[in-house]
């Protein structure tokens, strides 16, 4: 069993939601997280992986600690791709409702997540993600928080919100994955660098 | 009169149509501008004045002679301001179609373009905006770019593509106020500093 440092991380974040539903997957691999509110400039980039190294780069220049940083992006099919990676610009003005909206009369409703975790120690920089396939669903369910109430992933009849509501959500989740892979990473490079 | 060099200015830009709009507003003025096309990596901000800003910073430093870059958004009220800054992507994905269907139903259709010119020679950076207020149309017009075939400016009933195939456009452009404002500042800097 791996014996724990105090703090092995930092997850950079201005969003709470995020580090809810990550801290608790780090955790079952003995990892020890901590949140960091912190808000970065993003760069406008159609490609998640370009955001989230650019945004684990700053934050490791202003911590000095290994860092964890995700972003996500969301891709409606017949929208060509929008809203991508202004999915917090698009849910603060637009809101569930203006999806719909774009929606109706569309018959392909194919849509999905990718999570993009971005690790970096200052030495290493490394990047894990994860996809999750679904439908939009023709109304919002309550709850959740951003697009979560009008997401259904793959092989369920529930949205994201829903499942949030009975714990099913991580089992499902575009997030899980990507930390799951960095997780198992992680824990490997600690091992092998003795860091224990 | 002014004098003229050969060339005063770069005009950085991947889109044509920007030039092709400010080309003949700088020479009423007696500046000779040129082309340089070319991409420049965005920062994500809700500010067209920080990414112009950052735009005219990063041309400065490739080119290493005065540039001008011109940066704008387009805010519909009754959508919390949006596309704003990100209309490129938003014309990209969802077209003018996409805004009309966002705004059916909608009483209030007002909008505004938000032009600003950063011009940066290294040693000064400089910025000046222009905006026009408007309506969107109910159906999109034929031609222009982007934007064009659906907003209406105030005091008149002709979208920016109809007024742009009248050679009307300037007259109640955004950009032509920015540029305006820009060249009166720039040939009045110009005659200080002797560079007759």
């Amino acid at each position: 069993m791996v014996q724990l440092k105090n703090k092995d991380l930092y997850f950079v974040s201005s969003n709470p939601n995020k580090f809810r539903e990550i801290e608790p997957i780090l955790r079952q691999y003995g990892i020890v997280s901590q949140l960091i509110k912190m808000s970065i400039q993003e760069i406008q980039s159609e490609s998640v992986h370009r955001i989230a190294e650019d945004k684990s780069t700053y934050a490791f220049k202003h911590l000095l600690r290994p860092v964890v940083i995700e972003d996500d992006g969301f891709y409606i099919s017949s929208l060509n791709g929008f809203p991508g990676q202004y999915s917090s610009f698009v849910y603060k003005t637009l809101g569930n409702q203006g999806i719909l909206k774009l929606m109706l009369n569309k018959v392909n409703r194919r849509a999905y997540f990718l999570s993009v975790i971005a690790y970096n120690d200052g030495h290493t920089l490394k990047m894990f993600s994860g996809k999750t396939q679904g439908m939009l669903s023709k109304a919002a369910a309550e709850g959740g928080w951003g697009f979560d109430p009008i997401f259904l992933p793959k092989n369920t009849n529930k949205t994201y919100a829903e499942l949030g509501r009975l714990n099913r959500k991580s089992f499902y989740s575009h997030r899980r994955k990507s930390i799951e892979k960095f997780s198992k990473w992680y824990i490997t490079k600690r091992l092998q660098s003795g860091n224990r």
